[in-house]
């Protein structure tokens, strides 16, 4: 553990050690960084005794501190859950390696052939919550895409991370790779965050993964570039041409299915026709799964509540929806635009033109149609695993896997070329 | 022209009108954008007697202030600088158009499609300096991707950018689409560019266009995030397996054809073991065609200055160039990686090995081998029109043309898919 009575001077070093790691890995061989992840995987189940015992720590932290049942169950670890890790670092290394891969190439008439070329980003900073899990997911993405990453873990999972961090370095040693190149901030105190997101000498980008008030802190705060992870207020708009067996079991499966994670459903829009017949059915069908619903006019039914203006654009994370009638694919529309994160939203219709519209004047980072909302997920997607969704425009947009964490440079070849 | 008094007020309207006009952007048909671009080059042309004249009143306000013969030079229009602008114009509404196009389509074994489709950003503001061309330039990049933008001349141009922008204003009402589509701020108040760089509500991505210090302002002041566009410290390595004869005509291409512009060499790194020979005669070859070579130990032939610590990392967009000898290609790539600024870099060698070396451990947008780094130009690349060139990571990189200012959003579509 490093002296952290002098923050800045500390976090100035660990940014300076991650961008000379950063040089390095620039051109490390891709077996060479497949190697150090499943060394680290390897140190990780090795190691996995002191790691519940480090666990342990943090949760007599965590009860001392008065955690949430909910905030407990995050922060816990058990042999169980350290295979889960184990597995997420054997399959971030088993993927294909993004860097490198020439995205394109062409030649031009003057003679000159030009490629772009995929390549690191540099240095980023990734800002996280409880969940312990989340040191290894998320340093193993950054090795896998050739960056230098700082990670900054929750306080609660101050034994735990570190535990797991010394395995991701393990890794690295054992691959030949910097140490610098996966750094956890050795401190639980806040100025650390400060400093890690006003560093644009040595971070070229910040990940906050967390709840709005971290992501907030982070976008008010931050001088480095930010990859926005905004919450999910995921609306499914309900269309009078859906087809009812679909959307009970679309609707229901979106919000029941996992109500913590950040695809699920919050938001129920009904098409005025329909409000009466298939509306209140998947009403009841909620209720019926033990689904609070916060039901606006038109949609009142036995075991709602109404709906208050404080639930439009909320993310509830839990066994709570809000039901609404809208007048028809534009008002869904705009009620969209007015409440939505642009992370998910859903159409559910066998009407194409509808659906068209949904797609074309929607920007959210993903659009679904006859398609439950739980799937916006990097793995779902078919990327492997995922840093987090991001709901920015700018660089990464929707799940973020190691691909999203690179740029590209171009390489072009002439043979004594001029311009004329 | 609206009240300059209350800056701040003018912005946060011209920042609402252009998050207006983004949303009807989004989905206006390609057709419509294209139509406005070649009414906006019909009534450039048609009011070319108009441009003039405001372009006489810029003149005499240059002359007042005792703008350089340079400077006078770019802020000057005459009848072919506006045929120029014209076919600017006209080659951008002919270009592909972004918008829309499926960038990546795959299916899941869940039985979902996915879709990975090209969107605008939003709004756009794009911050430049004296040349008035860049009024219609970087107004029809923008408006080709489907975002709005608000343009900030410099105050030399003040009346050619307006009577400029008042065409582009024509073009656009010609196809029907919204005149807040392309805004160009109506004052030459400082405090515009201040409130510009801060409007993160209305404002996605800021394009700054000129010299160092313009750059350095919005890079220091901007909470928008901002495609960097660092000034072109290019440097030539001509290693020892260079061909001779290649090299010459490289070199004086990459420094003489055009000094001014951001792809001109401005440091000649030349490898040891050649410098007498191959070196010298580059040397020698620069001095008669006129360039002030500024030589490090070794190369400070006759007609040459002597080299200072000052002329490392220069850029000096003139016709002038600095020049050191350096042990070999890790020695070039060491100076390279100290003294670059990221934009454009090259090596002249016939040893794949070296070139390869290069290639892999610098990382500018932009990195040539046996080319003219004067090729570094979005036309060149086969991009059509460009804003610049971005030097920074973050999303646009290299030559930024109409595609770079886009972003993407995902469409997924099932069938009452549910997620187990």
């Amino acid at each position: 553990m490093k002296d952290s009575e002098n923050i800045p001077a500390m976090m100035q070093e660990l940014g300076q050690r991650a961008k000379a790691a950063a040089a390095e890995l620039g051109f490390a061989p891709a077996a060479q960084r497949q190697q150090a992840l499943e060394a680290a995987a390897d140190a990780v189940w090795a190691n996995r005794a002191e790691i519940i015992a480090a666990n342990a720590k943090d949760l007599e932290f965590g009860r001392g501190k008065g955690l949430s049942d909910a905030m407990m169950d995050r922060l816990m670890l058990d042999e169980a859950r350290i295979q889960g890790i184990v597995d997420g670092l054997r399959n971030v290394a088993g993927q294909d390696d993004p860097v490198g891969e020439v995205l394109a190439e062409w030649d031009r008439p003057s003679g000159l052939n030009i490629r772009r070329v995929r390549t690191p980003l540099g240095v980023i900073g990734v800002i996280y919550e409880s969940r312990p899990n989340v040191t290894a997911d998320a340093g193993a993405l950054c090795l896998k895409s050739g960056n230098a990453v700082i990670l900054r873990g929750g306080s609660e999972s101050f034994h735990s991370s570190g535990m797991i961090h010394s395995c991701l370095v393990e890794g690295l040693k054992a691959a030949g790779l910097p140490e610098a190149a996966i750094q956890l901030v050795p401190t639980r105190d806040r100025a650390a965050v400060q400093e890690l997101l006003t560093m644009t000498d040595y971070v070229d980008v910040i990940v906050p993964r967390g709840g709005k008030g971290l992501v907030g802190l982070v976008q008010r705060e931050a001088r480095v570039p930010v990859f926005a992870h905004l919450e999910g207020i995921v609306h499914i708009y309900v269309d009078k041409a859906a087809d009812p067996q679909k959307a009970l079991y679309v609707v229901l499966n979106a919000k029941t299915r996992r109500t913590g994670i950040c695809g699920a459903a919050e938001c129920l829009l009904i098409h005025r026709e329909i409000a009466e017949g298939l509306g209140a059915d998947l009403i009841r069908a909620l209720v019926e799964a033990g689904v609070e619903v916060h039901a606006g006019a038109g949609l009142q039914l036995d075991g709602t509540l109404a709906a208050t203006d404080a639930d439009w654009g909320k993310e509830f994370l839990d066994s709570i929806i809000a039901a609404k009638v809208v007048e028809d694919v534009d008002g869904a529309i705009a009620h969209i635009r007015a409440y939505s994160s642009s992370h998910t939203d859903c159409v559910l219709t066998e009407d194409d033109a509808v659906a068209d519209r949904f797609f074309e004047r929607l920007d959210s980072a993903i659009l679904m149609r006859n398609a439950s909302t739980q799937f916006a997920d990097g793995g779902e997607f078919g990327m492997g695993a995922e840093i987090g969704i991001a709901t920015g425009k700018m660089h990464a947009r929707g799940p973020v896997g190691a691909a999203q964490l690179t740029s590209f440079k171009y390489l072009v070849v002439g043979d004594g070329t001029t311009r004329p």
